[in-house]
């Protein structure tokens, strides 16, 4: 099973936009076991959709088209697509439903522009968008398949995880990948690599092992393909079981799973709340929490106290403390975590303060020096860390950091 | 001037690794007037290079492509090469010089591995790798120019910043284009379209428009080429300001500035200061005031009120408003605002108060619903919002629909 890619869009050829839709489609349709051979990028014109379709037809089972359906004039794949098949367009009530409602929903009027969205090629199954109004095609010919989707990213991944994914497996029954992905936060890769050297080498040939790295995270992807899949399972979970034992504090949890969320669903199974007062991460912290729905059972609020006067007004930080040890300190960071914990009365509290940079550093405290503190109902902890020099790293790994050291709490508090 | 970017790597079409080289390289060849055509990901398969190869020489005059030249035995990009122009491969004593230097100054040995990085086909100019060990290597074959270089980008782009672009730029002379990007905010894609019709047609024909939407902002781009490049700008210039007429509040800059640069800017200049009350987004709006670097000049800080108590606790809502009205009020997201405001004293504040979802929506006030409240030194105003349905998506428009509202206000009090 073969798949072809093809990016359309003129921002992917000036180099205005990455093309992170097909490195997540590749990794998605790998993932079912469908191999990607081949990504194309081009222009929205019609010559350069036609010729590169021809092209992948010739290489591939599937094609997967993002890009260029938009409402208006310069997306032309849909009339572009109707003329590589000679057929005529019609008119598909149910998409003209599903797009008037989409904009009932939002207080706005339907315009003459939006009802021609609900015009699709005859010879195309039309594809539902739940998160806008351009419907995805799909389109059979010679026994492939041909499926076009929008090439904004929150319309095309889930119509490709809820519907193009499963119609796809359904006809051509790809074996399975079985991949497991193992998320740490915590240590570099270099040093991680060191440290689980002994587990790497004991790895069986037919498991490989991807090592996938982001700021603040590295995910180690187990995968290995072959007919018996509980077999595989099992021998998979064993090695996951094993690495516990190298880096028992940085492994969070399984598959894509968040720090965020982990650490939310411990609070809510031990009906535990919690509260931040951040510095240098700005509301970052507050922000990767609440962005879990149903985070309010467990969340109450925070004080970012980003000015001075601020921590010592609000968060009850000693002025004398703060003027002593410097905001970036043990000792303003726990009375930080302190004061709000008490402020609003919740189980536990996190506090950060750092110097995210660029400015701001000094010789004694570089940029990247960051304290973070975690406040429970008898103590409070504090731990310092040294991060790089990217504001915007520092920021997530002083988040991240945070999440790690109250997840860690929890479990010992109550394990 | 066609150029079309070559991207070998499996790491690629298994979506582990985002094509960034390309994207990179595609900014940099349109900066300077040579336009990419198409971008094609293959994998480290002498065939496929070479059709590959046979292909873009149909399409483009240079072809440059990155990856497969590592010293290792997947790396088969530089014999594939020679076979594909049917030379031999010679030893190329300076590169040999170099490899050897490169190994020296880190202490290591080399080995005969590494050796073989001296080889290169017969009908190539090497190019010189000052990073790292494998040359780049230049072809012309009927006038047209195929370049190979490494896949590692610290390896790659100095190669081409260097070495090639100059190269190319001396044999081609190509004629730049130019570009400026409209930044708006607050108005669908399919809004604005109606709404800018008229501007759109009045652009003449050597002028292209593109619209670049993400969540909450739509980039509008005009591109345009030609010989006299101070007239093109002035008209670009002219049809920028011309915009204004029909999207006064929308246009928040130019180029791929950020809203909340914008608006840290303006406070900035002013002298003045802004904090923020937030429910619903949670600190996704402190976290995008405090991403831009000294922030700290003009923002104090947030009280995050996720749960009631802490909004009437800490931010002063009445309680007996927040019961009568709702969280999602008029009359608590102005209370927020002003409570904010008056308890860290700056000249400005914002607050948010909305259903994020997917749960917490009513009839009356469904899931995207959201007030959101400015306060100034002698007034407070408030506007609602109806977002959609996704979390994300609604606390991000919430932030930036917070951030446009500061925006014009400033302007408002002091234009």
């Amino acid at each position: 099973m073969k798949a072809e890619i093809i990016s359309i869009g003129d921002e992917l050829l000036i180099g205005q936009v990455v093309n992170t839709n097909a490195s997540w489609m590749a990794a998605e349709l790998n993932k079912s076991g469908i191999r990607v051979v081949h990504v194309t990028v081009i222009s929205d014109q019609e010559d350069d959709i036609h010729q590169s379709l021809d092209e992948a037809l010739q290489r591939a089972d599937i094609i997967l088209m993002t890009g260029g359906l938009g409402p208006t004039k310069d997306d032309i794949t849909k009339l572009t697509l109707a003329r590589y098949f000679g057929v005529g367009m019609v008119f598909h009530e149910p998409t003209y439903k599903k797009v008037k409602a989409f904009f009932a929903a939002r207080n706005f009027n339907m315009t003459d522009i939006n009802r021609h969205q609900a015009d699709i090629p005859e010879n195309c199954v039309p594809i539902e968008n739940n998160n806008g109004t351009a419907p995805g095609m799909w389109f059979e010919k010679n026994g492939k398949v041909i499926v076009s989707m929008p090439g904004v990213p929150f319309e095309m991944k889930p119509m490709m995880t809820d519907q193009v994914l499963p119609r796809l497996l359904k006809k051509y029954k790809p074996e399975p990948l079985f991949y497991k992905t193992i998320m740490t936060t915590g240590m570099p890769e270099s040093f991680m690599s060191e440290k689980i050297k002994k587990w790497e080498e004991s790895l069986p040939q037919h498991i490989k092992l991807a090592y996938l790295p982001q700021p603040g995270i590295i995910r180690l992807r187990l995968s290995a393909s072959g007919k018996d899949k509980e077999k595989l399972k099992k021998e998979i979970e064993k090695y996951c079981n094993d690495l516990n034992n190298y880096i028992p504090e940085l492994v969070y949890g399984y598959d894509e799973v968040t720090l965020e969320e982990v650490t939310g669903s411990l609070l809510r199974e031990r009906n535990k709340t919690v509260s931040t007062a951040e510095s240098c991460t700005g509301g970052y912290l507050a922000h990767l929490i609440t962005s879990i729905p149903g985070s309010s059972d467990y969340y109450t609020g925070s004080v970012i106290s980003y000015a001075n006067s601020v921590k010592t007004g609000q968060l009850g930080v000693d002025p004398g403390d703060l003027e002593k040890y410097g905001a970036v300190s043990r000792q303003v960071v726990e009375q930080m975590a302190l004061g709000i914990k008490e402020k609003l009365g919740t189980d536990y509290s996190l506090a950060v303060s750092g110097i995210a940079g660029p400015d701001g550093g000094t010789k004694e405290k570089p940029v990247g020096t960051v304290w973070i503190a975690v406040a429970t109902s008898g103590n409070v902890k504090s731990k310092l860390f040294h991060f790089g020099e990217h504001r915007g790293r520092n920021i997530r790994r002083s988040a991240l950091a945070a999440l790690n050291m109250l997840r860690l709490e929890i479990l010992k508090e109550t394990t």
